[in-house]
């Protein structure tokens, strides 16, 4: 068992809660990619910061050496470039409706995503729903198809933060992911690799989400909040509830059509909301508005002229996809099996659980337990009834869309279990968004 | 990167402060030990374990983990079998005085040790300066000599305790070496394995010492008391300050001369002082003598008697070596500069600190920097003056045996620093040990 010494002496003053400075970070970084620092030496490191922490001036320095890692984006400078970020939740299809929709407004945003791992399928999963839609597009192209619509939905180029990525994939089996400073630095310096000057973060918080508590969300959010405005840019946060799914839709060409229906001034209040405040937010951040109220109208507009279901249809296009599920949805795959569930008695919903959704959805196949598994692009769940909704006995609550019969009775169990009872009436979860940034410059 | 699945819940266990139960830590020794964990787990484990902590429950079953990775050893009944270990200290010879003498006073003693890192020789080193010793011995004429004379001094059994030698290594790279229950259970499962039913333990402290404090000291004192009750051993402990060098004699050969001039009734104080109180106790635990007053009466009457310095010769002529050298100790390989340190002033010696002494005898070869590095036999340092005593200037005050001249002046320039001096009188520093264990059950 050999190892470096200056890696001990790293691992020694995390021990100690002491800061490291930038050419220790940027030493860790280079020195792990480069095979040098061993495996169990970092992991030992990461301990000790997910123990000690790191002061907000080191975790800017780690996402600064996490960015010179590797490669580093530019646009051209015509058009303010914006960005966007979600912590992840269940049925959260809010980036594929975002991005045209801005790009539609005049901002430039390319959208780099991960797949999903845990309960649902990430953004690239649900896009990949689309027949022959790409998502690997070499930079080259990738700059073509920016110049000319502005926008684009793709997964995290390779040659960005490479460090990042040997890091997580190391946090992911050593009990290291949880760390509020490594989790900012990760998601960051993806951020400001991309090129953004311009970032909205919507850091969710509730049963259905990573963060729990909306404190713990809220302490996510200014770590990365600060980390961007140390780097120079301008970041805002929304603080967004996850105890329902996001709208009704979760699986993955069920919520591409949903995303399609809200650019058709359609799709469900709750999603329409989020993805109105998290657009406005970029607008006002990018200085293409001067308030929120304003902002939110010209996006609005965007919508109701068509402009913006449009610029999805050439994004498509342009990622080798058919365009005509924009107009015609029923293209999109479809699962041969559709059961209905029911509502066992008369009443209100008082809730329906996002996890247990999820979970449902996992069992329909779409979504994956093991890194490298596929996903199956047809099936999912779409919840009919809502927290606060009355509903008569024997009226469908929500829709199972299987591969199966088998699956779809096993999923319907599950759905079933997720809806919460209630003999008088409630009202509906809150979908308040609390927005940290722009206000407080 | 993958990874046990089972090892990151308990990673995650460890994280949130609980602890594990036997089942868990067994199944981590031995799938570690067999390559079935990965290092990185184990260091990030090691690293929580660092932070977290461990219950005293659950550092015994960590120790008894251990000891079930290899084999145990058992020895005839007919005498009571003691062991001793010390948390290590500059020019701590003890062992090789103290395993003759109590095999002379009719006790079983079969010392296992190791070599020593940082800066002085370890025990194996030093046996190693007299000629022709062996300190790797197969079992079955272990056993014979032990049969015969009751005692031997040996290096660590590779067939003991084989998860203790993976972790450790991995301990030493990982900066986890400075978690109390992981030195108690490290140190605790070599004395289970090795056979022991009566165990003193010596914690040092102070500046030539592992621990700084003596609040530490007794805490991982006590810690190692409970592992062996825990496993129904009778364990003692004696703290024991490190501030100077024990004894005169600091360098592999002149440590071995100096352990048989204690046997032969000569010796300084503090080393004799620290010999019989280690001796005294293991003698009680062991049922051997009723208090320590009557025990030390017996181990002085084994020195007088010559009975003791005879029992040493057997085993050096047991175990390969050369018996003469108790007799004639200038047998033993000598260096070939000898410069000798004076007192630059009238005064007083306020303190000689033991990590200079030791630095120098580093600098001299008689240590090792890195593992596999030889150490010379033949160099070392002999402290002529100690904290408190009068001297006057241009008085011989430390001895620099040395392979070469300019060795032997850069050694010097060490030792000149090492003395405190002091234009008044000032005490003696205290040699008071502080004993835990017997007197509390």
């Amino acid at each position: 068992m050999t190892g470096s010494p200056s890696m001990i002496e790293l691992i020694e003053k995390k021990k100690r809660g002491e800061a490291h400075d930038g050419a220790e970070l940027r030493w860790l970084c280079e020195g792990y990619l480069a095979g040098e620092i061993p495996d169990y030496q970092v992991a030992a490191w990461l301990m000790a910061v997910r123990w000690r922490g790191m002061t907000a001036a080191e975790t800017l320095a780690l996402t600064e050496a996490l960015v010179a890692s590797g490669a580093t984006l530019e646009w051209s400078a015509d058009r303010p470039v914006v960005d966007k970020h979600s912590t992840g939740g269940v049925g959260d299809k809010t980036s594929i409706a975002l991005v045209p929709l801005l790009a539609a407004a005049g901002l430039l945003f390319v959208k780099m995503s991960g797949r999903g791992l845990g309960f649902t399928g990430g953004t690239i999963d649900k896009l990949e729903s689309i027949p022959r839609f790409q998502v690997d597009i070499p930079l080259e192209r990738l700059r073509k198809q920016v110049d000319r619509i502005g926008c684009a939905l793709v997964g995290q180029n390779r040659d960005l933060v490479p460090a990042d990525g040997a890091l997580y994939a190391l946090r992911d089996v050593t009990g290291t992911i949880d760390s509020l400073p490594l989790i900012a630095s990760s998601v960051m310096s993806k951020k400001l690799a991309g090129g953004a000057g311009a970032i909205v973060l919507d850091v969710k918080f509730g049963t259905g989400a990573f963060m729990t508590s909306e404190e713990e969300a809220r302490e996510l959010a200014l770590a990365m909040i600060e980390i961007g405005r140390g780097a120079g840019r301008r970041v805002g946060a929304v603080l967004s509830p996850m105890h329902e799914p996001l709208g009704r839709a979760v699986g993955n060409a069920l919520e591409v059509r949903e995303a399609i229906e809200l650019l058709q001034g359609r799709g469900p209040d709750d999603l329409k909301e989020l993805t109105l405040l998290l657009g406005a937010h970029l607008m006002v951040l990018a200085g293409a508005a001067d308030e929120l109220g304003a902002a939110r109208a010209t996006l609005e507009r965007t919508i109701d002229s068509g402009a913006a279901a449009e610029r999805l249809a050439l994004l498509v296009e342009a990622q080798g996809g058919d365009p005509a599920i924009v107009s015609y949805p029923e293209r999109l795959p479809a699962a041969p099996h559709l059961d209905v569930v029911h509502a066992p008695r008369d009443g209100w919903v008082q809730r329906v659980d996002a996890r247990m959704v999820a979970e449902a959805a996992l069992v329909l196949g779409a979504g994956r337990r093991r890194k490298g598994e596929q996903v199956d692009p047809r099936t999912g769940v779409r919840v009919l009834a809502r927290g606060g909704d009355q509903v008569g006995e024997g009226e469908p609550v929500a829709e199972i869309h299987a591969a199966t019969e088998a699956a779809a009775r096993q999923a319907a169990d599950v759905v079933e279990r997720a809806f919460q009872w209630s003999s008088i009436a409630v009202l509906p979860p809150s979908i308040l968004h609390t927005a940290i940034g722009p206000s407080e410059e």
